[in-house]
């Protein structure tokens, strides 16, 4: 990994701060190591690094609060199909052969994409997550990452799982750029024991918790069956719902369900673009949550029901969805949305020094560029990021003050063989169906 | 603009040819002059051009059935708003404004982001036509273009559109780029008797007619209240409902005007992201169209309530919205998708020439960057393209044999011209509100 600049400073980019002002301005951004040291109309001081942005926009490095990295290996492998099929067929027997390699391959991929795309950070959950956290370190990319506890009513199954967690958290605690987390899979996989146990994981070592819920309607039926509670009761009566919990999906939830995870301090992670492609239905209440004071932020979900980890396209499907359902073009402005896959995320991850560009806050920014036939003219910066800007757009991507990719140059990893390794890696599974 | 190469081949790249067997294989593409000489596995024939398609996906350009070019002046000048406030304090006061000089800064910018995200002909309904066709033509796009009809009830109006329209057919006519539509703007804003007259028009110069229909509820309630029969019904008894038209939105059709539409054998523009954007609460019923065996394509609308023209993110729109109405990961399939953005997008401009890759066709070809982290692996290419490519992701397009953008580089347009006029000229509207 090169060395990085001790510092770095933005120049004359516009600079959407996402301060509690939600300030925009022309001006310039210091980095010293990790942390933003001034943010201002003009700074004086030399930087050892300059980064010239004028004409483009500056943001705070987009959050995605719910994925599985991995899966990018899975882009498009079944698509069109019932979910059902879906994981049959394709999903599972896919998965059923994932090793070290593949998982490294295809979290390669995801950071890759996740980097160009503008992402910085990202909370993920999937199995093999030692290796997702020694790739993401390597990228250096933030990640909070769980090594997900599944027990599908297995005793046994539970014992290890939970063992596996609690490993990965020693392994990985105090990490800089990795945040353990616990991530009981959902209601409908995991036991209420199993589920108990992961809360008391996350209250002894003091870390996220995150978990599916009410992502279909058969979950919630399956849910109300057996346990004679819809999910987010279940998971509340088991300790899984408070301040430090994710939830992602929702999309199957009561207004009675809102004011629960409002009133516990809990964040809803809404994933449009998967639970579109999905066909679950479903989608999560978010002016609901908003009436209710709860937090929110959004996700991608993992590239194979997506197909894409690009969190510009999340942002445009969340404002569009909720306009169409409620006919309101008023409902879901674009700068609520950008706050979701900023500020909301800061908030979901419990971390205030992430989320806007403000002095003394951790250097997780991006450089959007203005020079695109999509982004001329830009009467409202904030509008043309959420309503007419992609992924492709970013030009320059720092996380913890690290420069990971630098007008388009990526600095961490090396784009040829990391896509080169993904083709090849795939080639394992095209021969499945 | 630069002189056009007698003859180009494209290399090595994963053909996409939407040929009536949706054939999909690694091999080249000649073209001579404006046509397709030659598909196949491997061309020795030499050509003056030579473009490395390796990794890549060649497939035919795609075609934006609806669309209002010089919009693009004002993206994100008006969002998040009811469409009667968007109208009366922004759209109406700024065109007011429009004028030659900004028709085409507008245009340009229109055409440099068609360009850029492999858009090669289009449906465009406008005013000041003439120039929206100079800088059209200057391009090198395919357009499918009509000075808007429009009269809100004065015989007065609707003779002087009527002839503006008329002398603009005269001038356009036989073209080799641009080809003259007959556009009145919509049942609510035209009489009966200028609708007659428009489709008289299309009869005595032999041209496709393309109106707004049923995009709001308010529209359909309007037109029954004044002439005793809902949009469709009343577009068909004047005459304006044939083989030749194109219907852009649809959002609120019935069954019955689905029959009457396919029926006549016209084709529905489906503009997913606009609508979902106004939200005017409607979609067209695509699944109900295909049952009746019409014709349908897609359309960007115009950029002020897209807010861009990438008809890459239309078609991931188009699928996910379908899937998530009705419950259905199978009902729209990416490859049915694709279909409409080309091949229905001919058929609907009376095109048998576009839409596919095939000797003998009209070389309008784009080139789509296999090498980017959204598009690797690529199980199946067709996937790729609707689920994870972008515009962005365009490396190369060609219109009628000519070269416009060669691996990103802008071959008829000045980039940075284009950007910096729409820039400058924007700040015109700024000042409005």
């Amino acid at each position: 990994m090169p060395k990085t600049p001790e510092s770095t400073i933005i120049k004359d980019g516009t600079i959407i701060t996402q301060d509690a002002n939600r300030r925009i301005f022309r001006g310039d951004v210091l980095i010293i190591g990790n942390k933003i040291e001034a943010v201002g109309e003009s700074i004086s001081e030399p930087a050892e690094h300059k980064i010239d942005a004028k004409g483009d926009f500056v943001l705070p490095g987009l959050i995605n609060i719910h994925t599985h990295a991995p899966m990018s290996i899975l882009r498009g492998y079944g698509d069109d199909m019932t979910l059902e099929t879906w994981l049959n067929n394709r999903i599972w027997p896919a998965e059923a052969k994932f090793n070290s390699e593949i998982i490294r391959a295809g979290t390669d991929l995801a950071l890759l994409e996740m980097i160009a795309s503008g992402t910085t950070a990202f909370n993920d959950m999937y199995f093999f997550e030692d290796e997702i956290a020694e790739q993401t370190e390597k990228a250096g990319l933030r990640g909070f990452l769980a090594e997900a506890i599944i027990d599908l009513g297995s005793a046994e199954k539970a014992k290890e799982k939970l063992a596996k967690c609690e490993s990965f958290v020693k392994k990985w605690k105090g990490n800089e750029l990795i945040e353990p987390v616990i991530s009981p899979h959902g209601a409908y996989t995991c036991t209420p024991e199993t589920l108990v146990k992961s809360a008391e994981l996350s209250e002894k070592y003091r870390l996220l918790l995150h978990t599916h819920c009410s992502e279909t309607r058969s979950e919630v039926y399956d849910v109300q069956k057996r346990f004679g509670a819809r999910p987010v009761e279940h998971l509340e009566k088991c300790g899984i719902i408070g301040p430090k919990t994710t939830l992602a999906h929702c999309g199957w939830i009561t207004k009675a369900e809102v004011k629960t995870i409002s009133k516990a301090g809990a964040t809803l992670a809404h994933c449009p673009v998967s639970n579109m492609k999905l066909a679950t239905g479903g989608y999560a209440p978010l002016p609901e949550m908003f009436d209710a004071g709860g937090n929110v932020g959004l996700g991608t979900d993992g590239a194979a029901s997506n197909n894409t980890l690009d969190m510009f396209e999340t942002m445009k499907f969340c404002a569009l969805l909720f306009k169409h359902h409620r006919w309101d073009p008023t409902i879901l402005p674009a700068q609520k949305v950008l706050d979701l896959a900023t500020i909301g995320g800061a908030k979901a991850m419990r971390r205030p020094d992430l989320g806007s560009i403000e002095p003394g806050k951790t250097a997780d920014i991006i450089i959007v560029d203005g020079k695109r036939p999509n982004l001329v003219p830009a009467y409202h910066p904030v509008s043309n990021l959420v309503y007419a800007a992609k992924g492709a757009d970013v030009k320059t991507t720092i996380c913890n003050g690290k420069i990971l990719m630098e007008n388009r140059e990526f600095k961490t990893l090396n784009f040829e063989k990391v896509l080169e390794k993904a083709r090849k890696t795939a080639e394992i599974f095209a021969k499945i169906s």
